[in-house]
């Protein structure tokens, strides 16, 4: 049912785009950019929001007053960063609770000078009350940007598709962009350039790096999927076996086109990482720098709960699993958070090799870095 | 008992008013604006207002991103509008969802430099965890203006009566005066004054138009019957039979005190329009240059629904419904959204002749002129 | 099974503080100052906080559009008073609701300058998602202060133990400090000093006076308990008899820890004010300048009313009670709202004696005061 209201609302979308051009002035306006999926980004524009977020938690940091008084800086303006979105309002609309997401997108607005609406899941039902394509009409039409939580990820799709505003997928079933330039900030804090190699790109020190994927098969796995062999990180993922854990073959598919694209131009030389996907998660973290996991049980699970936890028996990251297949001796830990205790045993979460903690702070960054970007310019 | 309740709580104000008075200071204070309906308002008042929602939507779209660069204005403040609610709080107070107005009304707030609170059902609900009275007392100490979405309208006027700053009437069960508002704006949008007529008033292209309402009898029709006839503009109605249909008395007893006040204070010339009521929609879209509606399942109708439906048969506006009544042919639709598909097809909906997306984005500019006058400056 | 879940998170978090440690810079960065019960504050920064509380109040008002247009002030920045929160983002964090306290500090937010996020009982459910532990360092490291209104009072001192940003208790079920803060400054205004005494401090007006609570043994009473004897405030205290209106000794521990070390270091010559416990209100209210209560029925009590209703007989206040028992002749009433019917007539609640509303709103003065020294500025 939900499918075929979907439908419904892209065929009276093409019925209302000729009123809006027939209506439309001679000056042709600016599109919005809109940021649904890493894919959507070339390596460049990564390494530029990196660049961005990376500047930005530098400057808020020297009005933090942890700091002692002779090591502050002052800004006659008040203000550590420019005030891209003063006098903006930012929608955060999210149709299913995220605190961690909400918490970095305000607090970025406002870092910025702009004003945040969060709009919960008791506010805005897209596609209940009304239809997507209403809401996207009318909510554009009085903010100047959205950051959007949705169900399926066509939700936001059709958002950005008639919204006259730039969209930002906060987190969609399939992708979960945001979180996945956090991760690449937090690797960038982990692995920082080498001072002999400063003409090097930002990315550069990324570069031959392996991280190891140990759990769902989920929106975090996608965008690494359609990001990290492109910036010649190695991925090795291990799934339970099962049907509900098989790669997404749209996914998929992007993942190889992004790379042929690539192929086809290549980039300052950087050779694309290699993919491999397994059952095994002992094979999974072999050589790994970096082993990630997320919860098992996200928001929807809870039914299968029981089913899902004898699916993910071995999965769990500890420090066994790593000496037994053989991960690197200094690899670090990382979790979008919430962490439950089922996927990562306590040992590893507390321990000095979790970047847990850096790697939630950097949401608020890099979250930051892109709605300077994309609700202050217009320009990725 | 909610009646017998807001009784109790007028009898308490009365006690409470001669404590206040008696610890008054000599100098008189400023009494703060309301604005709970339209009937509030002289034509002037309504004109004013009118010309400050056109001035503000202009002013803040010489910044909008859309434009190319060489049209965008900048400005010295950062704000092409004054900022009129500086270091002002206003709470949003809904006892229902209304997300379209909670949207125009918090970046109303914002654009006009001021903080809003949006104080949710499950945070405020009026008259259960405390009397009216003291909510009144409390909230209004503490924030600069409320904007108020109440069941019953005499919780907004019991809330207008003990608050020591403005109220607004976001939306009760009698009157809708922001919705009447935006859509006086997207009329003047259609029908702009003709460059001839420069000296005539800005509401003169009003006089004359025919608006047919073809739907129930609410808060929305209320306050075009307290308005319209008095901007010259005709209203013919169309409800269903059957006593849940009938003219409200209090605003049939409301429109007719206006206008006889206007009998006896003439203002410019304006011929009063006529109101005419019937239960056929064909019958009242008769030479209409507008047919409005709004949904037939309001918050609160979902059990009836079924019985509803029935009442409502025959008055969907179509085309063939405009073309049968014999509607002028260049008609226009407006609804004050979110739609749902009984009381108006796609085909009208989503055509030329529709004007419900404009409308709703001027929701945004009629209520920040409406809080840039009350709550930035205390005066209409 | 709540308590050992906190345990737990003991446990984890000795873990983290070594990693964090280890990881710590040369600079000695400033600790955040966090604010739990006013028995943090030693008498001198209860004074200079309600100094503070007092100006804040005075200075907004000056900008009040009630005020007639020659006797308002206007300011170069538009603002009143310092915008000490500026770029700083505050959040705050209810585990239940609580209308007033959140208006309060929303609006004191706003008005220094910074930007308040509401983090609903739905959107944090603090250790029931992830662990407190969790949460504080995520939270924290995203925003600039932290106004937490728990439950158990161990969860706002976990919260502080491991936020990096200072936090203030908004409501415990053991203390209530912004409370006894407002209802300070509303004690000051009833009994402002005296001309002639210009040098004695500003607390001086209360010393030597008589607050009688009529009521429950809950966080209301605990944070007087720990103030007010220290500034020379006698209180005498009646609950009903049985176990679950005895006195919390860990309150009492501490009061009496408080008083132990003021006569160790004694201050201004202040005399001590007595403490006493009975049974019977007649017996409190004897020689009262003020008579304070609370709602007998609290959130979580609803099962037990009937119970409760029963215990609490005899115990509304009422002129005949404050007659009866002997209350100076001019006693003043307090309640923190909101009010239910039991606890006092309507004849004592809206009389000349009550100061609820004043009180009610130095919730905000005070709180303001609060945030411009801790989130401010990291002082007390």
């Amino acid at each position: 049912m939900e499918r075929s209201h979907r439908r419904f609302s892209h065929r009276r979308f093409k019925i209302a785009v000729r009123l809006l051009s027939s209506s439309s002035s001679s000056a042709v306006p600016n599109k919005p950019p809109h940021l649904l999926t890493l894919a959507d980004l070339s390596p460049q524009q990564i390494e530029s929001l990196l660049q961005s977020a990376i500047e930005l938690k530098s400057a808020c940091r020297t009005t933090n007053l942890s700091l002692p008084k002779d090591q502050r800086k002052s800004y006659a303006s008040g203000h550590p960063v420019d005030q891209s979105l003063t006098g903006k309002s930012i929608a955060i609309m999210f149709t299913k609770r995220s605190t961690r997401t909400r918490v970095a997108s305000e607090t970025s607005v406002a870092t910025l000078g702009g004003h945040p609406i969060f709009l919960s899941p008791s506010d805005i039902q897209l596609g209940v009350n009304e239809s997507l394509y209403d809401t996207a009409k009318v909510v554009s039409s009085m903010v100047d940007g959205i950051m959007a939580r949705v169900g399926a990820h066509d939700e936001v799709e059709t958002l950005a598709a008639n919204s006259t505003v730039p969209v930002v997928n906060a987190l969609s079933a399939r992708y979960h962009p945001t979180q996945i330039l956090a991760d690449l900030q937090t690797m960038l804090e982990i692995y920082p350039a080498s001072r002999t190699s400063r003409s090097a790109s930002l990315l550069a020190p990324l570069a031959g790096l392996k991280v190891a994927w140990v759990g769902d098969s989920n929106n975090i796995l996608n965008d690494m999927l359609v990001a990290y062999p492109r910036l010649g990180i190695n991925l090795s993922v291990a799934t339970p076996k099962g049907p509900n854990y098989q790669r997404d073959e749209v996914v998929w598919g992007t993942m190889q086109d992004g790379l042929h694209a690539m192929t086809k131009n290549p980039t300052d030389g950087v050779t694309q990482g290699i993919v491999t996907w397994s059952n095994d998660p002992a094979e999974a973290v072999r050589d790994a720098d970096i082993i990630v996991t997320d919860t098992w049980i996200s928001m929807g699970d809870e039914a299968t709960k029981e089913q899902r936890l004898r699916d993910f028996a071995g999965f769990q990251v500890t420090e066994e699993l790593a000496r037994r297949g053989g991960a690197k001796p200094d690899w670090k830990f990382m979790h979008c958070l919430p962490r439950k205790g089922d996927e990562v045993d306590d040992q590893v979460f507390y321990s000095d090799r979790s970047v847990v903690f850096p790697e939630a702070e950097n949401r608020k960054w890099t979250i930051m870095a892109i709605f300077d970007r994309m609700f202050g310019r217009w320009q990725l």
